[in-house]
C-alpha cells in the first residue's frame, strides 16, 4: 500500500485515456495512468483494429479481381490462415508490451490495476492511493450490451471479444444485432468461410445512416451468402449440448470481474446455439455473436464516493467535465457522446486543453453527427446530418444523391464500383451539413466532407475547390453541379 | 458551303470544350461545337484516361499482394494482354460515338472539321461558317512539345498518344523527360514489361513538386527496373535501321495536318532509337518517348484575323476571356493557365458561367496551384504551395511532414505503404497554402487538402474536423499535432 500525488490521475488506457495522458504528459504536468486491462484498450485488440484486418484481405482481393490485368493473376482463394495471422500481428498477439514506451517516453506513471475513485480527486489502484492536485479523468469505455433475451447468457454468446479473436472461422455463426459491429462481422466472417445469419430486429441494417446504407450494405452481405433476417426479433437463445461439447464455458459477456485478457475466441464454446424467432421460425449457428450495442462501464468506479451515481453514460458538459465537479472529467466511449475512437481522442485532447489551462474551444461535432465509417464492402463513410436527421432537427435542407462510381476516375477502381454519394445542404445557410458516401474503398472520401461540414465551406466558395482528375473525388463536382452550382 | 448562326461557338471538344458547351446548352443558349479528331480530346484517348488504365493493374496488384490472407491468392503475374484490352476498352477503341449523345440530349450542334476564326465572332469549320450572337470559346488544347534536339524528328518518337495507345508493350523504351507523362508512362510500361530507361536533364524528376516526391518516385521507377538517368542531357537522336524495319514511318509529332485519329503505337518504329548524351554515354530502344512538355495550339486558330497574334498560350483573364475583345475566351490547356483536365473543366464552368450572364466569381487558384495527381506509386497528389514555392512567393510558412503511412489506418494497406504527408501552414493567417501527400494510393486524400486550402478553413477550426478511425485520413490528425495543436 502506498500513496502517492500526481498532477492528472487517467483511469483506462484505451485510445481516448492514452490520448489524455500522453498530452498532458507533453503539456508538463505528472500524470498516472490506471488500466485493468491492456493498454490500447477494447479498440485495438477486440474492436476496430481487428475486424478491419479481418475485413480486409477479401477487400483487397475483390478489388484486384475487378481490375483486368490484375484479376488473371489472382487464381487462387483466400488465405484464411494468413489473414488471422496478419489479425494476430495487428492485435500484437494481445501482448501491449509494446505500448508500454509511448507511456515511458513521456514519463507517464502506469498502474496496471482496477481503478476507482475514492474520495475527490483520490483514486484506488489496487494496493495504490492516488491523489491528483488537478483532475481526474475516467475513460473507462464500454462493454457489450446484454439485452433481455431469455437464456442468453447460459448459451455462452460471443462478444466483439471472440468475434475479432476467434482463431478459427466457426462453420456457422449467428449475429444478433445489424449495427455496425454486426454488419462488420458477418461480412467478416462469411468473407473467411464461416456461414452466417444476420438477425436484425429492425427492418434496417445500420438503421442511423441513409436508407440506402442500410440497403446496399443487405445487399451486399446477402450476396455474399449472409442469410440476413431482418424485423426478427429473438425471443429466446439456448444452447443445445453436442456430444464434442468438450471446450470450456466461457465467461459471460459483460463480466467484469476478469483480471487479464482472455481470448475467448480461442476454443469453441460447443454444441449448437439456437436462437428462437418472435415468427416461430428459428435459426441454429455453432457460435453466437451478441451485438446488440454497448453499455457504459460505470459499475465499480466508485462514483458515489463523490456524490455522483449513473446507470447510463457518464454525462459530461461541452469541455468533458463531469457533474460541474471541476476536477472530474470523462472522455471517451463511457460518456456516451459519441462512441467512436477517434472521437474518444478528440475529446481527450478536449479535456487535456482543458486542464492544462489552454484556452481552448469546446467539443463540436463531437454527437450523433461525428465522422463515422463503416468498413463493410460497400464501404459506407458518412458525416453530419442524414437527410431524415436535418429534417427532424427543423433545418430547412436539399439533398442532392449521384452514383459514387458514376465518375472517369471509378474507371479503373473495378466496374462493380457503384454506390450513392449525398449531400445535405442547410438551404438557408448554404453550407453542407451532412454527407455520405456508399462504395467499394470510400473511406477516405470521408475527410473532404468532414472539414466542409465543420469548416461550414460556403457552397460558393466549395465550388472552387476543385477535385482532380481523374480521381473518384469528382463525384463532388457532380454533387454541386446537381445543386445547380 | 452554308452559314449559320448560332449563340455561341466552342472550338475543341476535349473536356474543357465539351462541359463549356453542355453547360451553355444547359443554360439555354444555342451551341454548335466543332471538332476535327475525337469528342472527348486528348485527355480520354491519348493521356489521362489511358495511362491510368496501363498503371492501375500492377497497382491494385501490388496491393493485394501486400495485404496477408490475400497476398496467397495471387499467384500469377500481371496479364498484360488483358490490360492493354481494358485500355483499349477506356478509350473505346478510339470511337467517339458513344460520345455523341451527351452533346445531342444537349442540343449543341457538331461540326467535325478544324474550326478557324475568320473575323469577329466567326468561325470556319470546313464547308460551314457559323457566326456567334454572343461568344466564341477556344478549347484547342495542346500537342507533345518537339524540343531542340538533332535528329529527333526523324527518329520516329513517340509521343504521349503512341504511348499510351500502342497494342504491344516495347522490348525497350527510352523515355525523354521526367514530369508528369515521363515518370507515369515509364512506370506503366515498366509494369507491362518494357525494359525502360528514363533521362531527365535536371537533378530531380517531377520538378515542380516537394523534393521528396520527386525522390520517392525516382526510387519506385528504379525499384521497377527502370534504368533512370538524372541530369543526363540528350544531345542528339538517331534511329538505326534493323533488317526487320519494315514498319510505316510515323508522323512526327505536333503534326497538325492529320484528319483523323491514328494509333501510331500499332506498330512499331522498326530499327533502334539511339540517344547521345552530354556526357558521351548513349541509350537505345526499341521505341523513343518524347515527354518534354506541351505547345498550345494555336497555330491554324485564324487569330491573326482578329487582330491577335499567339506563339505561346492564349493569355486570358481570370474570366478567361482573350485580349479584352468581350467576345472571345480561350479555356483548358490552351490558356496555359494549369494544364490539368479538372482545371479546364473549371474553366470552362467559368467561362459559361460569365457568357450566360450569371454573376460568377473569376477563376480562384487555377494557376500552378491548382489540386494535382500524378498517378504512378507511390502517388503523388497535391495542392496549393510547395515550402519552396510558399517560401519563393514570400509567404511566412511553417511545413510540417508525417509519414503519410505512419498512422494505424495504414496496418490495413499494405507495409510497403509509407509515403510522406507534409502541409504548409501561412503563420500570419493561420490557415493551410499548400499540402501534398505521397505513397499508394494517395489519390482521394487530396480533396481534404483542397477543400482546406481553397475553403481558407482557419487550423483551429480545422482540429474539429476529426479524421476516422481507423482511416489512412488520420494522417491529418498527426500533421495538425505536428503544428502545435
Amino acid at each position: 500500500m502506498s500513496e502517492r500525488e500526481v498532477d492528472v490521475v487517467v483511469i483506462g488506457a484505451g485510445p481516448a485515456g492514452e490520448n489524455a495522458a500522453g498530452r498532458l504528459a507533453e503539456g508538463g504536468l505528472e500524470v498516472a495512468i490506471v488500466e485493468r486491462e491492456l493498454l490500447g484498450g477494447e479498440c485495438s485488440y477486440w474492436a476496430c483494429m481487428p475486424s478491419k484486418a479481418l475485413l480486409r484481405p477479401a477487400q483487397a482481393l475483390a478489388e484486384a479481381r475487378r481490375v483486368h490485368g490484375a484479376r488473371e493473376a489472382v487464381g487462387g482463394k483466400l488465405d484464411v490462415g494468413a489473414a488471422l495471422e496478419r489479425r494476430d500481428e495487428i492485435i500484437h498477439e494481445l501482448d501491449d508490451s509494446g505500448q508500454v514506451p509511448w507511456l515511458e517516453e513521456r514519463g507517464v506513471a502506469l498502474l496496471r490495476a482496477e481503478g476507482q475513485l475514492e474520495g475527490e480527486r483520490r483514486v484506488r489502484a489496487g494496493d495504490d492511493l492516488l491523489t491528483a492536485r488537478r483532475a481526474v479523468v475516467v475513460a473507462s469505455g464500454t462493454t457489450a450490451a446484454l439485452p433481455p433475451i431469455e437464456g442468453l447468457e447460459a448459451a455462452r454468446p460471443w462478444t466483439n471479444r471472440e468475434a475479432t479473436t476467434a482463431k478459427a472461422a466457426p462453420e456457422r455463426l449467428v449475429v444478433l444485432g445489424g449495427g455496425v459491429v454486426g454488419v462488420e462481422l458477418a461480412q467478416a466472417w462469411a468473407s473467411l468461410g464461416s456461414k452466417v445469419v444476420l438477425v436484425e430486429a429492425m427492418d434496417t441494417l445500420i438503421a442511423r445512416e441513409e436508407p440506402f446504407a442500410g440497403e446496399q450494405v443487405e445487399e451486399a452481405l446477402r450476396d455474399a451468402g449472409v442469410d440476413v433476417r431482418m424485423g426478427a426479433r429473438a425471443t429466446s437463445v439456448r444452447r443445445e449440448e453436442g456430444g464434442d461439447a468438450t471446450a470450456p464455458v466461457s465467461s459471460a459477456p459483460g463480466d467484469e470481474g476478469c483480471d487479464a485478457p482472455v481470448a475467448r475466441g480461442d476454443q469453441p464454446a460447443g454444441g449448437e446455439a439456437v436462437v428462437e424467432l418472435e415468427d416461430g421460425d428459428s435459426v441454429r449457428g455453432d457460435e453466437l455473436l451478441l451485438a446488440v450495442g454497448r453499455a457504459p462501464r460505470v459499475d465499480g468506479l466508485g462514483l458515489d464516493t463523490v456524490g455522483l451515481t449513473a446507470d447510463g453514460p457518464l454525462a459530461v458538459d461541452e469541455r468533458m467535465q463531469v457533474g460541474g465537479l471541476g476536477w472530474l472529467y470523462a472522455v471517451g466511449d463511457v460518456n456516451g457522446r459519441a462512441p467512436l475512437t477517434h472521437m474518444g481522442k478528440y475529446q481527450a485532447r478536449i479535456a487535456a486543453d482543458q486542464i492544462l489551462g489552454r484556452g481552448t474551444t469546446a467539443a463540436q461535432w463531437d454527437g450523433p453527427l461525428a465522422p463515422r465509417v463503416i468498413f463493410t464492402e460497400p464501404q459506407v463513410a458518412a458525416v453530419g446530418h442524414t437527410l431524415d436527421s436535418a429534417r427532424e432537427a427543423g433545418v430547412d435542407v436539399r439533398a442532392v444523391d449521384y452514383p459514387t462510381g458514376g465518375v472517369a476516375g471509378s474507371s479503373f477502381h473495378g466496374r462493380g464500383g457503384s454506390g450513392t454519394a449525398r449531400i445535405v445542404v442547410d438551404e438557408q445557410r448554404g453550407v453542407l451539413i451532412g454527407a455520405t458516401f456508399t462504395g467499394p474503398d470510400v473511406a477516405e472520401l470521408l475527410h473532404a466532407a468532414s472539414i466542409a461540414v465543420v469548416g461550414e465551406v460556403p457552397l460558393e466558395r466549395l465550388r472552387h475547390a476543385v477535385p482532380a482528375f481523374p480521381t473518384r473525388s469528382e463525384v463532388w463536382l457532380r454533387l454541386l453541379e446537381g445543386y445547380g452550382l
